[in-house]
């Protein structure tokens, strides 16, 4: 069976999450009603990242297998249709014809994803759920400074979700910038693979960097405690994006 | 009374249009309801600008007569909770007080309007009701060279809604920019008033130059017949964003 990969875009808002779930109504299933609905067919779709109620996406990636062949163009205008009759906020921004040995969660290299914070006086309209509201001032520059702790390959213990399944605890974290444009603070993240909040945790403990109520070595030490007591308030789900993933190059 | 001068942000999807309406919940209501619930005061505010259901705002600007001296950040925080208290998507950003003379809408010498196109295949997600979404390519640069036909003192009565209550259609237009960033066409426009509809009947037809249905001569044409017909087809809300209102420098 020919096998798609796919890019997704999300308004997370209203989703239980990524993945299908018995409370609510997920992206996943969205997308494999769009599938059923356009081919008659029940697939199961595999998602590089599981991403929890209101996080959002603009580069989800997964795979699909069909029973037939489609022109990838066809396909994408096909299920968007089905995916907006069905009032899904879910939009296929790309799909490629991929071989069998592809799969969007473990052929992944690399994930990146954005944490977006607004720090201003004044409540968010426009870009409510979209963005963390923060009122208070940031210092961007310290944020940045104790961001530059985490960098590397660590024991994330402390930035872990209690309910993270992942074996261990060790991950590589390639990059965790912080830069600012005007009132947008943008924290973005790279790495193989992510545990569970580890990113709303880190956004959580480099807001105190930013207000001053951890210095970068507080935020070592927090690491190094391997405790999750040492972590900062986790940040909530609105400024979340998952950006794009990376693979290695891919027949087409 | 004091009166004070405040720039207030709103997502305009949920909203009939900043105008109290009979049909519906308004953003002007609104307001008047967190001034009520605050202060126990029926006020009546001007806007500097009535936008149409849908039409955001990151920059509208009222008057209002309080019966007490406030502190202007108090003010701002505690609307803003009332706002917040009651569900709605507006945030007062600022608060000035202002002398008696001053009024929103008389003492404007200059409006700001943004209209945002998101141009690509796949429909919008994360921006559904955020900007136009038009899945046709558009060359952004006959957009802007159809766009300079306008700019300047004109009869606008092509461009201007059969329901405009404005005594005279003659506007000077000072600025109608359109500029790219991949994805995202943004068109600014810049005049001391505008007539109803007139942006989003000049987006209509910019689109139809972006195709390259309508030549910079054609859009000199649709303007100089002074005839609605002549318009292409008026852009959605969801795109219009009202930024920005200058007035005489006023003293604090």
């Amino acid at each position: 069976m020919p096998r798609y990969k796919m890019v997704v875009e999300y308004d997370g808002t209203p989703y239980v999450g990524w993945q299908r779930q018995e409370n609510g109504h997920s992206v996943q299933a969205a997308v494999e009603a769009a599938i059923l609905s356009l081919t008659s067919e029940t697939v199961v779709i595999r998602g590089a990242g599981r991403t929890d109620s209101g996080v959002h996406a603009l580069g989800q990636v997964i795979h699909a297998d069909l029973s037939r062949e489609w022109a990838p163009f066809k396909l994408r205008n096909a299920l968007n249709a089905h995916l907006m009759m069905a009032s899904e906020k879910v939009s296929i921004i790309d799909i490629n014809r991929v071989s069998d040995d592809f799969d969007a969660r473990f052929s992944a290299l690399r994930r990146h994803y954005l944490y977006r914070i607004i720090s201003r006086r004044a409540p968010l309209a426009i870009e409510a759920k979209r963005a963390w509201w923060v009122s208070k001032d940031l210092d961007h520059e310290a944020m940045h400074a104790a961001a530059q702790m985490l960098v590397g390959h660590h024991d994330f213990t402390t930035f872990r979700s209690a309910h993270c399944q992942a074996a261990s605890p060790i991950r590589t974290l390639d990059r965790l910038d912080v830069t600012r444009q005007g009132e947008l603070i943008e924290i973005r993240a790279s790495a193989q693979s992510f545990l569970h909040n580890q990113i709303r945790s880190f956004a959580g403990t480099l807001k105190l960097a930013g207000e001053g109520k951890m210095s970068p070595q507080d935020v070592r030490a927090a690491l190094e405690a391997r405790s999750r007591a040492a972590c900062g308030p986790v940040a909530p789900p609105e400024g979340l994006y998952f950006m794009q993933v990376d693979y290695p190059d891919q027949p087409g």
